[in-house]
């Protein structure tokens, strides 16, 4: 799975490049190019080993991983936000507001957003109704029924009298980072209409499984690995899946996600056997 | 004229009403909704005649002038954030992070932006190739190259030794407020893929004419007319057609370009009458 990552990684960092590099040079730019730089680029991942898994080749699905990857940056940048979660680190780096201006990481993640919807307009994805669907698919991921609505419902839950229980956090975090990782997964049967069933299971599973380690990353993790602030959620007193369920509870949650994800994949075969390991790597990783 | 914008005005918010309706309850919605109330349409209506002008019925081209609305509706509301331009009235109406929160504001104005691109992926606009162009011609219009670089140009200007000249004061403007109302004038041929050349110097003079009689109405309106602050930009000391022409110039330079836009329109013949009375309304407006 490494090699195939970093060669993800390389293709996907080569595109974001070309990108930029046709925008109007200045601040805005370099905004959007550091919102841009680093990660782990999973969600890219994902769309490539989809697009893959449906006989798709890595030039059909780079615009969509491209995309993936900056619309995953402008959510960061936004989340960052004094007036969203409020923080000042981020993969290793000082957030975009902080490096810039408050105007300036606004402006970089709202032009993000838009550039992303550029790209899943390529010529090179091919076939025009499959461009619309993934366009579709992903406007409904990322928007107010997908990851925006699930960012709402987390500040929401700051100023409720009552914190989460179990099941409102699972549906929160379903939509906050599920829905695009959802879309990721499925993008290589959306390009070619093919049913998304399974890989959507896996999905689904998968982004709960992330979501959890980020939550007990949150309470054990370092700073130095993780590149962004520990103990802010727990800190906070905001509902997770580890003050629900407990460190141990948390872990042993995970690894079920994993589990299911992983059997979510069966009629892939051998093939699909970079997305099982991802679902191992999720939940074991440290950063 | 007037019948047509009545016309257009009900249907964009029969429209508007319609997406509204498919989203999921909440703060978030409510914020969206508040933020598309009232608006002048004079996006949808260019819309809607540039259509006309190419033969398409209003069904078609609805849900590209509802896309533009709330594309216009999202930038007000981070323009208004207190990062950028801080203003707390809007439309007669206290300012979305004034209403809600800063933090529903930031994420209304990013799903508005999602729920746009949604629109313009609609099968009623037909041929799929067309709602591709469409999509990339809108990515262009509201993003890094376009709009947002307008608004990154007016934010740096804010902070820069000395103030803008005329050229740079057009050149921001042209992206600020230009382009998107740029796209929304082309939007017929766009989708019919015939030549947009003399919408575009239309909507190129009527836009600078907009822009104008912006500046001049923050000199010279009536708070209780415009629904917005008057005198925020003069009174920051920007750069401001106003700044740099003085009262009457810019009003020169407002019929000046307005005539422009009539001219443009020649081709077109009786049948765009609407189009021209929009440019003798926009330079004699009070609101």
């Amino acid at each position: 799975m490494q090699a195939r990552f970093d060669e993800v990684k390389a293709q996907v960092q080569a595109a974001l490049d070309a990108a930029m590099a046709e925008l109007p040079k200045g601040e805005l730019r370099d905004a959007m190019a550091y919102a841009t730089v680093g990660g782990k680029r999973v969600r890219a991942f994902l769309v490539m080993e989809s697009a893959r898994l449906h006989g798709l080749g890595d030039d059909i699905a780079l615009p969509v991983a491209t995309a993936v990857e900056l619309l995953h940056a402008y959510s960061l940048v936004h989340d960052d936000l004094p007036a969203m979660d409020n923080d000042d680190l981020r993969r290793g780096m000082p957030t975009c507001h902080v490096q810039w201006s408050e105007a300036t990481a606004i402006l970089a993640g709202d032009a993000l957003q838009s550039l992303a919807f550029r790209l899943l307009s390529e010529d090179a994805i091919g076939d025009p109704e499959a461009r619309l669907r993934l366009i579709r698919a992903f406007s409904d991921a990322i928007g107010a029924r997908g990851m925006v609505w699930g960012q709402a419902l987390d500040i929401a839950a700051e100023t409720a009298l009552e914190p989460l229980d179990l099941k409102a956090v699972t549906k929160l975090q379903a939509a906050k980072t599920g829905a695009l990782i959802r879309f990721a997964a499925t993008a290589g049967p959306l390009i070619t209409g093919e049913d998304p069933q399974y890989l959507d299971e896996y999905a689904k599973a998968l982004g709960l499984a992330f979501q959890i380690v980020d939550d007990i990353l949150d309470v054990t993790g370092d700073e130095e690995v993780t590149g962004k602030r520990v103990g802010k959620d727990s800190n906070a007193g905001k509902a997770t899946f580890v003050s629900l369920l407990g460190l141990d509870g948390a872990q042993a949650e995970a690894r079920r996600y994993a589990v299911a994800a992983e059997a979510a994949l069966k009629r892939y075969g051998e093939s699909a056997e970079n997305l099982r390991e991802l679902a191992r790597f999720v939940i074991e990783r440290d950063t």
